[in-house]
């Protein structure tokens, strides 16, 4: 994606193996803080301390972190200190383990001399790969969106194709183009009219100082919202769809995903408003029916809910606390959208329809060359 | 309410009938400001400006505002031009017109040099009929609450009943008790274990601020959450009942409430769990059948979103900027809740179907007597 004006990944590896470098994305939309990080423990603060977050993004770095720990110690006992020290950084997104099981996978088959180039190569592969199957998604969800056009015409309506999206599925969820946005980035870049209603997304404000960022670098139209007020809009017919990504998918289509998704998902099944889900195939979880019972859900710090980090009058970067003192908080991080609420998936592989079989159907070749094929290419 | 262990209203008239003094709500809940209101310009900025907020209070607000005008000129054009400035304070709620209109419409009625005395008794008619009204809430919400809590018990669950309640409908939205607080409040005194979900109520965070505080002072047990966060607890049982007020409830039942309401109404029905309106009487708009229709619905300020106000570390009160620089907003700050989606209203009169016949026949004598007959005494 483009930050002001260069084209950029989200995460890059050094070019002498040592590092890989991620945007602190605390800092945003402020500061465009490049971090170095350079050993596993590095990539685990990273993930776990959100400089680095969302499902895809996350796998990605996991990687590098593996690769990383290969140029210090490829032993088989310190590859799997890292995967277990890496996978307990965030527990509820499937992509962090998918990465790390991946990585250790391919390397232990390997002898111990190999392991650190490989380790390079797979990593690449996996941020590479990320961005075919990104780039696929947006190519599927963008005729979606331009099929909501052509239906506004039809009806004669004027204006933007009206997208609400929750959270930030963008680039910078990613490691590059992002999921939920990827439609959005491929519609406006071949001309359709789209303008894009941004959930705050509390209590950590991904939806005001991630995705509001990224639309505006690169020019898409949008209106920061309360996530309060998406329900009205939809009532008011100001949305034609709702886009949003996943940290887990159920084989049945249960969606875990940033806490206040299951509310808009009710909105849009109560006004009619499609409700698509942006899916990498790496997100799904086979193993697991039920999503209500079987995802678990991260608690986060109460502080994010009872403060909040911004920008003073000076341009300094303030916390300020919201709460009369002693008051407690709790704070859910996901939430968990039944899959009777879900329009439909966006994959690499096209559009799924959210029940068991479809799911187990697009997801039977998961090898990497066939998702690589399918996303038109890639880059492996 | 005891506020500091002592016992307040919200508002109350100066003793030489030329000021209404009122908490500016704006600095809770860090501090504790009255203010002295001394001419129906300063009532006006007053309500605009959001010291005091909260459909019932801004009724009695603006009551009290046509009796400071009677106190300087009472005549007939001065009272009218005083009803129209403040009837535009605010769009939204109903109670601030009809607590203008039925101070005129009785002072009109009389020779000028009575309509002094006679202003400032009706509005602390208004005010008294208030806190009878809203008591008489408690009384009748209280008992559904304790209902609740055998149902737990019969069904084996330990601990408090838990309600989810959503922006700022207590004592400081009315001049005591609260609506949607009242059954909270009085349950809580006759020693009902109970425990409050406090949604933060973006963008102006009035249950962090106004209903956390609240609770905090009668030491009624509370945790504040994002609003994201309520249809999660609702899925995990962790939600016996949600209770909210209302700005403005149409014949047939819709629900004009904060932004958000909607969403919350939403899952509770999703989710099986109880979803019950506090509604005084005088908030019930029979002259309009059709809630998402018929209802003005105010937009506030884009900066309500783009930017928040708390305490930094030394104590100071701080705006910060949330969003990225040239980020829009949009602020629609109320929606309208189906009826459909209303399990009851609790008004002063009892417990209420959410259908236009039995509305109307509970509402069939509105005079005041009736009212405070209804709310058990009262105080005229």
């Amino acid at each position: 994606m483009r930050v002001a004006g260069e084209q950029r990944r989200s995460l890059w590896a050094s070019p002498g193996r040592d590092a890989v470098l991620v945007i602190d994305q605390r800092w945003l939309p402020h500061e465009l803080r490049i971090e170095e990080l350079r050993s596993v423990a590095a990539v685990h603060e990273a993930i776990r301390d959100m400089w680095v977050r969302g499902a895809p993004l996350i796998g990605a770095t996991a990687a590098y972190g593996i690769a990383l720990q290969c140029s210090r110690d490829a032993g088989a006992e310190a590859l799997r200190a890292a995967e277990a020290l890496l996978n307990g950084a965030r527990p509820t997104a499937v992509n962090l383990a998918w990465a790390t099981r991946r990585m250790c996978e391919r390397l232990l088959a390997l002898p111990e001399r190999e392991r650190r180039d490989a380790a390079w190569r797979e990593a690449a592969a996996i941020a590479d790969e990320d961005v075919a199957v990104n780039a696929a998604i947006g190519r599927y969800g963008s005729e979606l969106l331009r099929a909501l056009a052509e239906r506004r015409r039809a009806t004669g309506r004027r204006g933007p194709v009206n997208v609400l999206t929750h959270c930030n599925a963008g680039w910078l969820a990613t490691v590059d183009r992002g999921t939920a946005l990827a439609p959005v980035y491929a519609a406006h870049e071949s001309g359709l009219e789209l303008h894009v209603w941004v959930d705050e997304t509390r209590p950590r404000n991904q939806g005001a100082s991630l995705t509001a960022w990224e639309l505006g670098q690169e020019g898409v139209p949008h209106t920061v919202i309360a996530d309060n007020a998406g329900g009205h809009l939809m009532q008011r017919g100001d949305v034609d769809i709702v886009l949003v990504g996943a940290d887990r998918v159920s084989a049945r289509g249960d969606v875990c995903n940033k806490i206040g998704t299951y509310l808009k998902a009710l909105a849009a099944q109560d006004t009619g408003v499609p409700f698509h889900v942006a899916l990498p195939l790496a997100t799904l979880d086979l193993a697991l029916d039920d999503g209500l019972d079987g995802i678990p859900i991260e608690e986060r710090s109460e502080r994010e809910v009872t403060h909040v980090t911004g920008r003073d009058a000076n341009g300094r970067s303030v916390e300020v606390r919201l709460v009369p003192d002693g008051a407690a908080a709790r704070n859910p991080a996901f939430d968990v959208t039944p899959a009777r609420l879900v329009s439909g998936f966006i994959t690499e592989r096209g559009l799924v329809a959210a029940n068991e079989r479809a799911l187990r159907s697009i997801a039977q070749d998961r090898s990497p060359a066939a998702a690589s094929a399918a996303a038109g290419g890639g880059t492996r």
